[in-house]
């Protein structure tokens, strides 16, 4: 019978793209569910997810294993499709269906959260994630998306070769932890019984290559001392899981430490839901897009497809984004590799998501309410020109900013971004409401502006399109140059293998500055670190900003803050490298610490070694500011460990609250200006190496007045204050501490912990390797395991 | 005045693009120049160039140094672009207008230069070059296309990454300089007054690198010695320059040995000019495209942009393609870097090649009554069909092919190139009359034709488009894939950072092969080395070909070779290697022989010293051949050098004749075939380490019937027995040398050369390096000279 049950398994799932256009909600109230306890909204989620699954049949509960489900249409359970994306804004995906005219024909696109995440602003990103949530609804309320979205992509930008970088807020592990949680708690609402939608926290773990010199995500082996891992990669995840609830977990296409993420137990249980309890009968992992088929082929780590669908299922994985599981876990099953239980324990996860998210229970569920007036209103419009401004960046000015522009000003806006509208929004993008360029921007501040394209594409350095360049510059009184790199050198699957400036850019930028007596004004845009060292050196260039992918109002945003309509308070969220720096550190290279053997000089501004272009954090303002830690001119401060830890009831000692620092900042300036306080910590404690410091806690001060103070409030917890050790155990340990005040610090605080070192996480041990898998793969995919003809063999479901 | 004659340089260049579209022919009849000596034509061509450009003023002079040479209107010169392209057929580029319908909207789109390699038939190569050429003169009369072309790409295949391997013909040196003397006879035609076309052979030298690991070709530096220079790298360009007279020359983006090849006057003058002889005054040499700017930046070279226009002027490169020379040699001019003498050499070159073209000679030139009755013929499109199936290579037939197609017939026709189109062109394309994709000539067979693209994309192995894949191959008689990689990942200015199969084809096809009981053949297209050794091991896999780029009748030639309508007989014309091949020579490395200290296997067929997928020259038949060496059963012969050397009349030694072997082919087998008589030389003679072998001589042999004999001819020069010392000298030595008949020797005869070793060429010596490059240089364009602001200074033109 195996024969017929997959015959029936393709049939089903092939039809299920059909079914998709008119999937809709169950019928609890006429159809043949109606009598199911699933329908019935007094009993528990799991109750109600049993009695569901319990009418299917073994061929139906695999059929609804992939990422597009059939349901199961007998009973009158719709097809339903697991991906829909919403990085930053509802998003073309499989599940998402914008209309060609008419209502839902876009959505608003924010700006990446590489932008977002340089606000520092941890409410501005509740209330975009509310925004995308309602918005999502609304779609859904339309049959247009479904209920759970696979964002964030909250991996660490470690490297800045990395090409998706863009989707994530930066390079500090707590600020990514702090910012995804305000983040899931905009996208999941805080309704006590009905989630808003799903977030799904990717891709867990260690996934930080596309392809790089051979090494391709699909089989690319992390190797991630406990240390690392704990310390660098896992805190967004925890931050996730076990602090924000996240609904959803997507794990990644990489191995780690030998094991593919999607077939190992070691993570997928002992880690992500016995350690950081994450057990909700409704919190489900889905593999991400067939990673279950990159198990067998290429990590190699099954000998049989029907063995790579078996493990990972058994691992943890619920959802396998693709159709391996359908193809391949009834073979599985007559195998032996897997038995009904397996297969329950997913389908429970995903239907108790589902009732969770109202999917049974009609107009009793409140978001049912939301409609297209709630898409993209002006408030929403607002809030991602706000975003945009927010995140934008000044780095370099010499005076000449903020600009004044006049309606006789002549201005030359020249560069590839210049007169940008898809570039804005980067990747995972949906359809926004519109394009405002910068050079549509330009325009409206009534300037005669000469647009100029410049120097073409990102790679090819040709000088074709460089005579309209020089003319525009010639009549104008000021040149503004917008460029840098876009998805065309930085995307999914694409890591970049340069971080210089590309193509003829910076020649180009060299002739305006040196040739032509004007002020010559630079917007680097894109991602990734790019080394702007020789912008900064050239004493013509005026000045310097820089402003990721800004979204649907990105030129708006880039000329308020040109013109000072918006004071710049954006600070860059990755460490900016010299174009050298990459030859230094191979992109497989997962350690952070400087390393002399390697030569590797140490990632990100926590370890690295050598001066960089600029530093993480680093921002300059239109004003000036001082900032004062209330109570600092105190004698040093000394805490007992042992107290700190006895007076605490936190459930997670890590949590557990050590100080609030005041901080008053004060304008002494003249134009009024956001001001991102920011708090690092550094001292002589815990094992050696010690870090050079680490973001502990930050605030963004909004329109702070000329010649007025605003006090932040720094929080922090003893987790802040602990260290790693090399089992991956978080320490508490005594020795000498010191909290600054911003980059260059303008203020700081000294204090002393006492008594003995005291654990406040246990890290759970990762088993004994199994495989020895080679650091730098670059087999490709040339090394399938033997393949095998296969009989099938009869079962009886 | 610096600046007047600068802005008249930018003005004219600017306008030259409107004045293209008219372009046309100087009128020598009636327009200003009738009465100049250019417009006679008893008069020769030196003098006829420098009469014409005696009438320049030296702003116009220098405005018609880029490859958008705007003319001199108050003159009567028309604008003329130098820029057209002609891979494999007339192509889109610059000076190429194809029409959007009517007369001249397509060109004969032959195979890429790859496929056309592996039919080692220089017949049929001078033939596909005769009808470009024709199409081009045909696209010249109707003002459609300039008169000359920059085709061939004739470096050296070496590397497997390499993006641009497919407008090569392979690897082989020999095979190289051999093919490019055909195509040049082909394009440049045989009149003794005018040249068909202009070739430009590109690009010298040295160039290998498109972008692999942060080297990008527009900084690389190629670091080649003498004896691998002359012995590699060189000798197609050789054929070019002093064999063939190819009327133009491209230099690189690449540095050698620390200079960028444009602005290399050991190169251009020392090598190409003076050793070789290539002293015409018609000859003349472009830059890559903006090569010149890249000897400014990144290669940092120059210390300003006027020294590097006028290092790269002065070192010999005529033509700069871009604006460099237009914009900067006024200030390298007033600056003193050149005089106008250096501007006269390049302009008397270029009008001297434009005369020797009929430039300035109406009707006289025979080419002119070409017309669109000359383009497309029915001749041109046979021999594109012709060439394709001469290329396509038989790797494995476990007896399934020459397949039996009936009316009955079902094939599940599977893979990203099932349904090509535009794929089958490869890069530099134009428009073809029609594409016969795969799928056509599948329907044209009258089987049942299922189609499935299955597995979509080249990196991405997601499983979403596999399930009508399954369906179509559950209803075949025979499964047909058609796959392998295509220009999304090996490109110009993309090298491929796997050779091994790529996405999820080997699965798909894997689970074709294993889970279905039908015969499944491999068809894998594209031009770089893919390890197909899953394949070729899995004994479900009936036969596997390789069909390259096969241009506007790709469909067709595929399925002729599949049916048996043509029997294959192509080789391989580049070694097939392991995946892992790659992990052991960085791209960066220019070494032919392996090294134990880097740990390279060494590079080519030539060198390789482990075991290939498949070798270079591999290639099965739906027959057998036996051959036999005429005379070989004598005793070994012995040949004395003094007296080789001196019977010979020839001005280079290296061109001399050794001897010529005849070969008897004979058909065992009973299907009519093509055979391809490959002569290798090995032995022991000359510089340690020996090479395996190396190809000196080729012959292919057409229609050789069953039962029957043909005999090939393969003639050996003194250069055949040649080596290449450690200085780059050609030198014949005295020892023992076998030649040997096919991959697997299937005849061979020994000889022996006695006496003193004998020079046949000595190489001029490089001079000593200036500047110490590094070997890989990883920043990107960051590292730009210092700017220098510039004062303009007046001169009196």
């Amino acid at each position: 019978m195996a024969s017929i049950i997959a015959a029936s398994v393709l049939a089903l799932a092939a039809g299920a793209h059909a079914q998709l256009e008119g999937r809709g909600f169950p019928d609890c109230t006429n159809g043949p569910l109606k009598n199911n306890t699933v329908c019935d909204t007094t009993a528990d989620p799991l109750t109600r997810a049993k009695a569901l699954i319990s009418e299917f049949t073994l061929a139906e509960k695999i059929n609804n294993t992939g990422s597009t489900s059939p349901g199961v249409p007998r009973l009158g359970l719709p097809a339903y499709t697991w991906w829909q994306e919403a990085l930053h804004g509802v998003a073309d995906s499989p599940g998402v269906n914008f209309s060609d005219s008419g209502d839902f024909r876009y959505a608003t696109s924010f700006p990446q959260p590489i932008l977002m995440g340089a606000a520092f602003d941890d409410q501005l990103i509740h209330d975009v994630a509310s925004v995308i949530s309602t918005e999502a609804r609304a779609f859904n309320n339309d049959d247009r998306a479904g209920l759970d979205f696979w964002t964030p992509n909250i991996n660490p930008f470690k490297d800045a070769r990395w090409g998706r970088g863009q989707e994530t807020p930066g390079e500090d592990p707590y600020h990514l932890s702090s910012y995804v949680h305000s983040l899931i708690q905009g996208l999941q609402g805080d309704n006590p019984t009905y989630k808003k939608v799903v977030a799904t926290c990717k891709h867990f773990v260690a996934y930080d290559v596309e392809s790089w010199n051979g090494n391709f995500r699909y089989q690319f082996d992390a190797h991630v001392n406990s240390q690392d891992l704990v310390e660098y990669y896992m805190p967004p995840f925890r931050s996730c899981a076990r602090d924000s609830h996240v609904g959803a977990f997507m794990c990644s296409y990489n191995a780690l430490n030998g094991v593919p993420t999607c077939a190992d137990p070691y993570l997928l249980q002992t880690v992500l839901r016995e350690h950081w309890n994450w057990t909700a009968e409704e919190q489900w992992v889905t593999s991400d897009c067939d990673a279950v088929q990159n198990v067998f082929m290429p990590h190699d780590y099954a000998s049989s497809r029907e063995e790579a669908a078996a493990i990972s299922l058994k691992a943890g994985t619920d959802i396998n984004c693709g159709t391996y599981y359908q193809e391949h876990l009834p073979g599985a099953y007559e195998q032996g590799l897997i038995n009904e239980t397996d297969v329950d324990t997913s389908l429970i996860r995903q239907y108790s998501s589902l009732i969770r998210l109202g999917y049974f229970d009609g107009d009793r569920v409140p978001y049912r309410n939301l409609t297209w007036n709630d898409v993209s209103t002006p408030y929403a419009q607002d809030l991602a020109l706000k975003a945009a401004t927010s995140g934008i960046t000044l780095l370099k000015n010499d005076g000449v900013l903020p600009l004044q522009i006049t309606n006789g000003t002549k201005i030359a806006l020249i560069g590839d971004w210049a007169n940008a509208t898809e570039q804005m929004l980067g990747n995972y993008d949906g359809i926004p409401p519109y394009f405002h360029s910068p050079l549509w921007a330009a325009q409206q501040t009534g300037a005669q502006v000469t647009y100029v394209q410049g120097p073409g594409g990102q790679g090819d350095p040709t000088t074709d399109s460089w005579l309209p360049v020089w003319s525009a510059a010639n009549k104008s009184d000021v040149i503004v140059y917008i460029g840098g790199i876009d998805n065309s050198v930085e995307a999914e699957g694409m890591d970049r293998v340069s971080i210089a400036w590309t193509g003829a850019q910076l020649d180009v930028i060299g002739q305006l500055a040196d040739y032509y007596d004007k002020p010559t004004i630079v917007v680097q845009m894109g991602a990734g670190s790019l080394d702007s060292s020789p912008l900064v050196n050239n004493p013509n260039i005026s000045a310097l900003l820089w402003g990721g992918y800004p979204g649907q109002d990105g030129g708006k945003a880039i000329f308020n803050i040109l013109q000072g309509v918006t004071a710049p308070a954006g600070r860059l969220p990755t460490t900016q490298y010299h174009a050298d720096y990459i030859s230094k550190v191979p992109m497989t290279d997962m350690t952070l610490r400087p390393n002399a053997t390697s030569g590797s000089p140490g990632r990100t501004y926590i370890w690295l070694n050598e001066e960089p272009v600029f530093e993480f954090g680093y921002g300059l303002h239109y004003t000036n500011f001082t900032t004062t830690i209330q109570g600092s001119n105190s004698s040093n401060s000394s805490y007992n460990i042992d107290s700190l830890t006895s007076d605490c009831t936190e459930s997670y000692l890590d949590r557990c609250p050590f100080k609030t620092f005041s901080i008053d900042v004060v304008n002494t300036g003249s134009v009024t200006s956001d001001y991102v306080t920011l708090g690092f910590l550094t001292g002589v404690h815990g094992p050696e190496p010690y870090p050079n410091k680490r973001l502990v806690s930050y605030q963004r001060l909004h329109n702070v007045t000329a010649g007025s103070t605003q006090t932040a409030a720094l929080n922090l917890t003893l987790g802040s204050l602990s260290r790693v050790d090399d089992k991956g155990n978080t320490v508490l340990y005594p020795g000498d501490y010191a909290l600054l005040v911003d980059v260059q610090p303008m203020a700081y605080v000294n204090f002393t912990l006492t008594g003995e070192p005291k654990t406040l996480d246990e890290w759970p041990q990762p088993p004994e390797p199994t495989s020895q898998a080679s650091d730098y793969y670059v087999g490709g995919y040339g090394s399938g395991a033997p393949y095998q003809k296969q009989v099938p063999v009869e079962i009886q479901p």
